[in-house]
């Protein structure tokens, strides 16, 4: 990922941006950069040498998940700007000394939910803050089409691993939904019952499977099932509220409009059932692309447009992922926010049986 | 319900059968239906008497849930045949009593799951059986579409009540989809975790919203949503195998069929995604009438025809209602077979609290 974002930059595809330096510890990758930038940009084997070196002002972070909040923070002290890409960190405790630090510093913090541009995810977003769709009584978002094969989690000792990675689908496939998945109703959940299963589809350490049962504190109800063992999967968000109900599904989304209000209808009894207009909303298809997340942030930076995906918000949907886990290890409910010490013990002890990948 | 049976068994519709007598112990309708029927149709007030009468060899129960077993038990002891309306009862203690004297008996025991007739079902049936689908991986039924106002609960005292209908969106609008759940796949759950709203839409003492997640022997896992409060619904039922993957939605299934199944392709290391075909199976309708099931049992009670709704079937789809209730009230896994004292005795709980309705 650090390459296509190095690669725009280069180009001076964002404006007003500069790619000033990079930095790469795998010595091969450095060398292929260096050969393939120009002169003026630095090339750093070491993040602190890049912080220190007064050539930047600015950083965006493509490394390994365990790293982004210890990069954030370590920018954030030596007064940069940061991009981080998702998701925020692993565990929450480390994000929301990343989010403090963010704070603290004053500098612009974004990361890199490129999928909040998706036109279908704006629109519901807005169907949502607009009244529309009422209140939000129900969601269900089926997302298995992360079809990926043994020999994906084979590819590199760190993958699938505890120590290497901190999870599976839902870490490494699920965050954009995730965080869509709370950003478009603009509401978390209050609690969360999850059932992860842990290499049940191919020999690995963490989940590549999990249904998570979710309650808000209005009173509604979510479903959220994932696989990457699945093929074809579904890609299918639905979500009920007291005027309607809309569906995502195969790049469309389709509006079904109560004419009266659900709870009035009830109230005043009127005969049948509530009359449902379907309606298929016009959606502006948008880019998923990554570099306008990166022109946003830069635009931040120098303008004080506002962001798009702020970075305190990446501990959202990392809440919902540990949340997720910690409910399957303790058999149990989760309250959110979760409590944030006994994951990270209980992550611990699955990087200390961890059989393979780096160690943290 | 009854009436209708009436109509077409009066009507001489069941090919070899014949309206000899009804039951009825609210003496308007029973006076009512003696007006609308021939002579030669003798009229009670009492089951006993008419299981006594000699007049009879068989009998279609359409009675409130908590009667269909013990009637059915009278029914066999008195040497008649039996159909009884769904679902089977409300406990399953009470279901097992009557499935062993349906076995003591040798009468043909049949029960009223006219959606089996369906083509859609027939048809994922027909998929699952032949091995189209290979091993299931993952169920989803999304049955949200019974949307019902709080004038239907008002309607009758017995309504929405633990004494008068012991239970129900899950007794009352599901009993239907909790057979084909496990009647398509040929499967049950071995353990449920199951989230019951009770009252939650509705002044109701019973279940109005229910989220259901379900793991079966072979290593798959299921989710069922359903609610009473929800306009307009979605009834949109999913199954993932590893040669594929099957949604029945809008009356018409749809097939996404694996050219070289999953666990081979992933074996071999084949690049890519699988193949998938998305094929539109042609589904004959099917009629979802209750007629047929009649013809069918007095077909079977005749000729020996085997029956397409055994009644001793009845008990699987009662068993996963029992067991989402259990779960919600033990707050708790629950293994099948439940322990059908156990939810007897919290179901008594229940009824004893019940502020409406006939007690039991």
């Amino acid at each position: 990922m650090g390459r296509a974002h190095m690669k725009y930059l280069a180009n001076g595809e964002v404006e007003g941006a500069e790619l000033a330096a990079v930095c790469e510890s795998f010595p091969p990758n450095l060398e292929r950069a260096r050969k393939s930038l120009p002169d003026r940009v630095a090339c750093f084997s070491e993040p602190e040498a890049m912080f220190k070196s007064g050539t930047i002002d600015a950083i965006l972070i493509a490394t390994p998940h365990y790293f982004h909040p210890e990069l954030a923070i370590a920018g954030f002290e030596h007064g940069l700007h940061v991009l981080t890409e998702k998701p925020a960190g692993v565990y929450t405790k480390q994000v929301r000394l990343m989010n403090e630090a963010a704070a603290k510093s004053g500098k612009v913090f974004g990361i890199m939910y490129n999928l909040r541009l998706l036109g279908l995810y704006k629109k519901l977003k807005d169907l949502v803050d607009t009244g529309e769709l009422g209140e939000i009584r129900r969601t269900s978002w089926i997302i298995t089409d992360w079809y990926r094969k043994q020999s994906y989690y084979d590819s590199g000792a760190w993958r699938g691993t505890w120590a290497g990675e901190g999870g599976g689908v839902l870490l490494n496939q699920d965050p954009h939904q995730l965080d869509l998945w709370q950003w478009t109703i603009g509401m978390m959940p209050k609690r969360v019952r999850a059932f992860c299963a842990f290499g049940k589809h191919r020999n690995i350490e963490v989940e590549d499977a999990v249904t998570a049962y979710v309650e808000y504190e209005n009173g509604a109800t979510g479903v959220f099932v994932t696989t990457t063992g699945e093929a074809p999967g579904t890609n299918r968000y639905e979500v009920a509220g007291d005027r309607g109900k809309v569906v995502i599904e195969d790049g469309k989304l389709v509006f079904w409009r109560l004419r009266i209000p659900e709870p009035q209808f009830n109230r005043e009894n009127r005969p049948g059932d509530p009359e449902a207009w379907k309606i298929e909303i016009p959606v502006k298809e948008g880019s998923s692309d990554h570099m306008p997340i990166t022109q946003n942030w830069v635009d931040a930076i120098l303008h004080g447009i506002p962001l798009i995906a702020p970075g305190e918000e990446g501990i959202k949907g990392l809440t919902l992922s540990n949340a997720m886990y910690l409910s399957t290890w303790l058999n149990d409910w989760v309250e959110l926010p979760i409590d944030e010490d006994l994951y990270y013990e209980k992550l611990q002890e699955m990087i200390d049986k961890s059989k393979r990948g780096e160690s943290h």
